[in-house]
């Protein structure tokens, strides 16, 4: 049986933080929700586009009475969020959070609100864009939420955030932080690292302009300056909490990466043909399980 | 002066072939266009999708009286079709193509076909898909097209090459092959590469499965696996034909990689805040410059 959530707040009212907030006026009427900002100009402006029922000032009194608090801040940030709601926490508030590493901030949540009982929470949905006007409540719509409990976490709190999760349309697997930490690494944080390492040298070279650059785009580099347009703060702090990880798999790019160049080098064209026929499927996987529009260039208008 | 076109050959009838045939059909609707491709599957499916007035069988028939011939092979294909065209061409055709690389490109073209006048093009635009039934007569709309003559190349028929592209909806440069050939390895045959090389390395990862990778893609890695779906022998051959270029700003990538490596394994947050808030102004600009959607997650359909 899942405990039963009538009233959750969020802290950090950003992209994902005021998805949530959307998703669960939209898809859950009867469930409260309340919310928290360091900023003041994002508490203003959460205030205005309306998707909670209220926000406060005070970390500690937007939590009053809640069931389920959602964390939505930087992973950096979430050991000084959980200290500033603490004061005002029942004590039956399961804490939960939306960041993109997991070990990590799992660890902090604990060591922050002893007693209490934590179950973090990503899901894997998102876009380029940051802050409260960015947010929509069908972000989740098909996405998955993978749901990081420790081994002794109470089975009716992890039915209750996979149920929150459900209903706001995700699809929830439920795995350990360090396994996540390793998946997201190579989905996500890996793919970040290269498409700002790429977009940063396309920049500085000598030989081209930027002007040029920025031209000639459309020739694929375009896709890599989307998610080089993601938000500095948030990256930065993914890349610091999932270090381990990160490199690890950096460090298999690197050999693939220098195969691939030698590869060319000898003019070795059976060795690349042979590689690049083999990255095709992955791609119809991708589109038959709806985790990508089968539409050629996304979709994309021209 | 242009020189008058008032009949296209088109040899390769795939994605950029038949995109142009179809182009010319909507835009230029005086000017005949016929068509040859070598596999006679494409033939027959050119023939049923109609976008060129004639299909032959024979490359030299092909060309048999037109103003232009546009070669739309992969480049490493460039020299063949280019000897299989030249019994059937008039004095004065000028002789054009589409490839992804130009310098090698060029040099093939003018040796296979001494004294003929060699005019090189790329338009910069295209999908993740190949063959006739991919191609669209708006592809070019609004993107670039590089032309590469040799200094020499008679003006008229540079005109005629540049006015074509222009009716076809692209806007025009007219730049140095090797130059173009710097740029492109950039813009579009390093990100490739990028891309190919790590939808490889996550789909053979011990510790993550590719089911996984598939289920989370929508954490960044989906982006890269568009263009890693690309056409493999004809990536294949722009790796051979533009090795130096490709070797050369894969050098400084590498370095770049490793620098953000090093601030990671150090923990140097301010390093990587600075370097993905630098990698944010690009994309403005080639939202800005029309070369890419405005719209959050490229217009994705969630
Ligand atoms: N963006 C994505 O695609 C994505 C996807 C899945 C998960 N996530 C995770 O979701 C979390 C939020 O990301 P986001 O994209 O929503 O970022 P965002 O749009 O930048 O929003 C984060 C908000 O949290 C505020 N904040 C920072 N520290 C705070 C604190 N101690 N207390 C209260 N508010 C605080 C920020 O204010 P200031 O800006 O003034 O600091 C900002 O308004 C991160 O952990 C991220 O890893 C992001
Ligand atoms: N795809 C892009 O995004 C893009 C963008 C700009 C420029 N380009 C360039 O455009 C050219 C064509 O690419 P594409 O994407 O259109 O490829 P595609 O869809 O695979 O079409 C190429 C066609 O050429 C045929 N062909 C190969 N050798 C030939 C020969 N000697 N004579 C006649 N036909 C031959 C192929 O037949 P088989 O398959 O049987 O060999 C195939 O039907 C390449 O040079 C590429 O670099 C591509």
């Amino acid at each position: 049986m899942a405990r039963a959530i009538g009233r959750v707040a969020i802290v950090g009212l950003g992209l994902i933080g005021s998805s949530v907030a959307r998703a669960i006026k939209a898809k859950l009427p009867d469930v409260a929700v309340t919310g928290h900002d360091a900023d003041p100009d994002v508490r203003a402006e959460a205030r205005a586009l309306g998707f909670c029922d209220a926000v406060s000032d005070d970390a500690a009194e937007a939590v009053e009475g809640a069931d389920l608090v959602i964390l939505a801040v930087p992973v950096g940030r979430m050991a000084d969020a959980a200290a500033a709601i603490a004061p005002g926490l029942s004590a039956h508030a399961i804490i939960s959070d939306v960041g993109s590493s997991k070990a990590g901030v799992g660890a902090a949540l604990r060591a922050a609100l002893p007693g209490h009982v934590v179950v973090p929470a990503h899901p894997v949905a998102g876009t380029e864009n940051s802050g409260p006007a960015a947010g929509f409540a069908t972000l989740f719509d098909g996405r998955w939420c993978i749901v990081t409990p420790a081994p002794d976490a109470p089975a009716d709190a992890v039915a209750a955030v996979t149920g929150l999760w459900q209903a706001l349309g995700a699809k929830v697997e439920t795995m350990d932080a360090a396994h996540h930490d390793m998946v997201l690494a190579v989905t996500s944080h890996l793919p970040h690292l290269i498409a700002y390492t790429i977009v940063g040298t396309a920049s500085e070279l000598e030989e081209v302009t930027e002007s040029e650059v920025i031209k000639y785009s459309a020739g694929g580099f375009r896709d890599f300056t989307r998610i080089a347009a993601s938000d500095p703060v948030m990256w930065r702090d993914v890349f610091l909490a999932n270090r381990d990880a990160v490199l690890a798999t950096l460090q298999r790019f690197n050999e693939d990466l220098t195969a691939l160049q030698q590869a060319i080098r000898r003019g070795d064209g059976d060795r690349l043909e042979d590689w690049f026929t083999r990255t095709r499927a992955i791609r119809r996987s991708i589109i038959e399980q709806g985790q990508d529009d089968a539409a050629p260039d996304f979709g994309r208008k021209h």
